[in-house]
């Protein structure tokens, strides 16, 4: 991780570090079952807001524009998706800026790097070298479990270079396991005091 | 300002504060004539970005699509604006959590308030409870001139009740007049160091 700055005193995880056994869920949310993963985090995300626990939002998918019809209101006719270049979700909690990014993949062991694209990875380096708070969310749904890993590892072990893909075992040891509920769904807010505010 | 939190150690500009001068534009980059207030603004960002002086971006416009053709690509055929719940722009500095929003106006004398929704008041409100930076910047297209105000500021007066728009005098009381160049052409970062982190 030599090459990663840590500004305002940021740390990264210790590398051995054995996360702290962290409660079942409760209520697995039957409501919630088949709702996708943005959509689920957006719900949280509400959930939060609405506690005045911090202010956090997906940034809207960036759209290009080419023909509106103005003839009643206004009417866009073509458009097209942009990729995002920088990641899905920011805002501020205590005081930091947090930026982070939600994956979803269908491996059972281990999560493909590919997955992420270089302008997300040099966005996340910026915020680190600014001094925000950076981590992915990362939902194995085979394996019905979503965890909260720090940007900082994910791009450190990107740039060893040694795998395309971080196994599972790597990502519980240096990430924690996100609590699910019914309301949040997936309560990762705690986990950033954790790894990143103690 | 008395039902405003200023959390981590934030506080009000002093009410009386007679703001510096500041130099005058040294270029008004003829090339940036007649670009639209939002895209300079992008274009400092930009700047930002590449000195590596902070991490700023604008939020894209939120659209709801209703109907995408996938027989070429993915074309999306029709598709509506959606209000911003939020603020135009937002990012990190100096670990930090910052957040503005941009408005023009076209008054010789006074920004009108009605310029604000009621959800960006709110979102700001709650920026700022959670330790964000949140500020407007404000230009009067007639007068050449753009002016950061904190946006504690702002929420106050309008929560005061006594009128409907904010005198230019007063926002040159309690803001800052916005250097201009050609690079950044609105060079707003050194005024959040000088009104929030003095």
């Amino acid at each position: 991780m030599s090459d990663i700055h840590y500004p305002m005193g940021f740390k990264p995880l210790p590398s051995k570090e054995k996360p702290a056994p962290l409660p079942r869920a409760k209520n697995k949310g039957a409501a919630n079952r088949g709702m996708d993963f943005e959509a689920e985090i957006n719900e949280s995300n509400a959930y939060y807001r609405e506690k005045d626990l911090c202010v956090m939002y997906k940034r809207p998918t960036p759209i290009k524009i080419v023909k509106v019809d103005y003839s009643k209101g206004a009417t866009i006719k073509e458009a097209y998706f942009e990729t995002q270049s920088t990641t899905d979700y920011n805002g501020v909690y205590k005081g930091h800026y947090v930026d982070f990014e939600a994956k979803e993949c269908r491996s059972k062991t281990s999560f493909p790097l590919h997955n992420v694209p270089p302008q997300q990875i040099d966005h996340l380096k910026a915020v680190i070298r600014h001094g925000g708070i950076a981590f992915f969310l990362i939902r194995f749904a085979l394996l019905d479990a979503t965890y909260f890993l720090p940007a900082s590892y994910l791009i450190a072990f990107l740039e060893s270079g040694k795998r395309q893909s971080i196994p599972v075992a790597d990502i519980k040891a240096h990430g924690k396991k996100v609590p699910e509920g019914f309301r949040p769904r997936y309560d990762y807010l705690p986990l950033i005091d954790e790894v990143f505010l103690k």
